[in-house]
């Protein structure tokens, strides 16, 4: 049994804390939250400092991207492994090349950006570029409600609450339809602007409306369409695609935990999933899963 | 640059042939054919015995499935490394454990089964499972002509040409249309009953007809839709689906050659594709790839 701790409890460390419930082979070592009383999540231990928890083996990190990679960095300075769910596509080399460096210090292991996008998807972008090595790989997000997006969102001044819906519009091109609740006084003209401009948002058409109520928009379902034509040796027109419908958060929670679970299989140092063989997501032995799966 | 040579020259090995010549990092050390004839290939040596050509870092097999086993551990045993698309689902895992034993013994590398079906679906089946770890996953193949099944018809004796079709009915479920053009005096019936009693038909509705030219009817193209629904964490109905339209020994040459750069990064012993990393599938840098694909 690996004993695992959720760190942080929005929505992915819901899902990761139920995934982990429903693996046959974690133990729930508790949950790190600065703001979850101690005992509302019964037998399972709340705590403010990874500290307090014993023998933690791999810690799942469910803060907002921004603060994973600090936070990575200081839990392998401890000896202990982490995955992550660093959703900026831009950085994760820069910072799989920085938790590579304190992963090999101290002997301990990271597997980052371990979602479904980046995450799984990349494992099937690189399948498919295997299996077509020219061509070209679309890949068409939603409709649904982007984590990332909204997390960013909520951290613009004068925005209460928000949702970040992302809307494929084909080869790759997305709308993102962006529903704000202001805080009182809030210039919403400031507030739109600020969305557009921030990283997050600034190359895609972005339009930003104002809501009395963002709850009643919500729903976590999302989908991707990936989709590759290209060439095989000299054979043209090989057609692949990948496509989904998923509950968003459940999915991520469920990623994390099978990168949990294959971290402690890694040699010492960062990994991205396309780093990973698929076999190590698994629980169980080689030979059961060669025969049911090959 | 890998060295490899193509060992056998029937559909797979021309496509594998190709797919050795449109990638960047190998260089074709030559073909092992007991009937080509030397110099019809060009620049390309056509040799009888692998023995005649030098610095052979990995070949690539294709022969028929049946053959693979002795002639990978032949290879293996001279320090050769293979790559193979053996095919016969339930001896998986018996001939990965033999392999295995001759790589280690002799400090080679093998992944075997890596064509598309057992191969990269296998990767993609294991992919989704770790994506919703309870659920129904099935594998619908075609319309499409089936290799395997086309050469295992062939062997049976009466058999002057033939062709095997596989046809999904949904739910993992096939039917095979099996065309067969028969050797002057053959019994009909004796044949068909043949290839209804082969392992490979053993166990599905199989149709079998005599037609006056089976080379009428080729197409090698195929495709698969592979399908599950299931749980991640405690959420239901997480939906995911993957499929492909593709010229079928040309996408088996390509993950072949895929393939054969993977093993040489490989530690010594035998794989199949869901033991192996994708990112080790693909030319070029890991900076580079991690950027492009994560």
């Amino acid at each position: 049994m690996l004993r695992a701790a959720v760190y942080g409890y929005g929505n992915i460390g819901r899902f990761s804390l139920e995934a982990l419930l429903a693996s046959p082979d974690f133990e729930v070592a508790g949950v790190v939250s600065a703001s979850l009383s101690a005992g509302s999540l019964g037998d399972i231990p709340v705590v403010r400092s990874i500290d307090e928890l014993s023998q933690v083996d791999v810690a799942i990190l469910c803060s907002p991207s921004r603060a994973v990679p600090d936070l990575a960095a200081q839990l392998l300075e401890k000896g202990i492994c982490t995955v992550d769910s660093f959703d900026i596509h831009t950085e994760v080399w820069d910072v799989r090349q920085r938790l590579d460096a304190v992963a090999k210090a101290h002997g301990t292991a990271c597997i980052m950006s371990a979602g479904w996008d980046p995450g799984t998807d990349s494992m099937v972008r690189a399948l498919l570029e295997a299996m077509a090595p020219e061509g070209l790989t679309y890949t068409n997000f939603g409709p649904g409600m982007s984590m990332g997006h909204t997390v960013a969102v909520k951290a613009v001044p004068g925005v209460k609450n928000a949702l970040s819906m992302t809307i494929p519009v084909g080869t790759g091109i997305h709308r993102r339809m962006v529903y704000v609740e202001l805080e009182d006084g809030a210039d919403f003209e400031a507030v739109s602007s600020a969305i557009k401009n921030d990283p997050y948002f600034v190359h895609d058409e972005t339009h930003v409306m104002a809501v009395p109520s963002v709850d009643a928009l919500k729903d976590m379902g999302h989908g991707v369409d990936l989709t590759r034509k290209g060439v095989s040796g000299k054979t043209q027109n090989q057609r692949m695609s990948f496509q989904m419908s998923i509950n968003n958060p459940a999915l991520t929670g469920q990623i994390l935990v099978a990168a949990a679970r294959a971290v402690k299989k890694q040699a010492p140092g960062c990994y991205t999933l396309i780093e990973i063989a698929p076999i190590h997501l698994l629980p169980g032995e080689t030979e059961d899963l060669v025969r049911r799966l090959v």
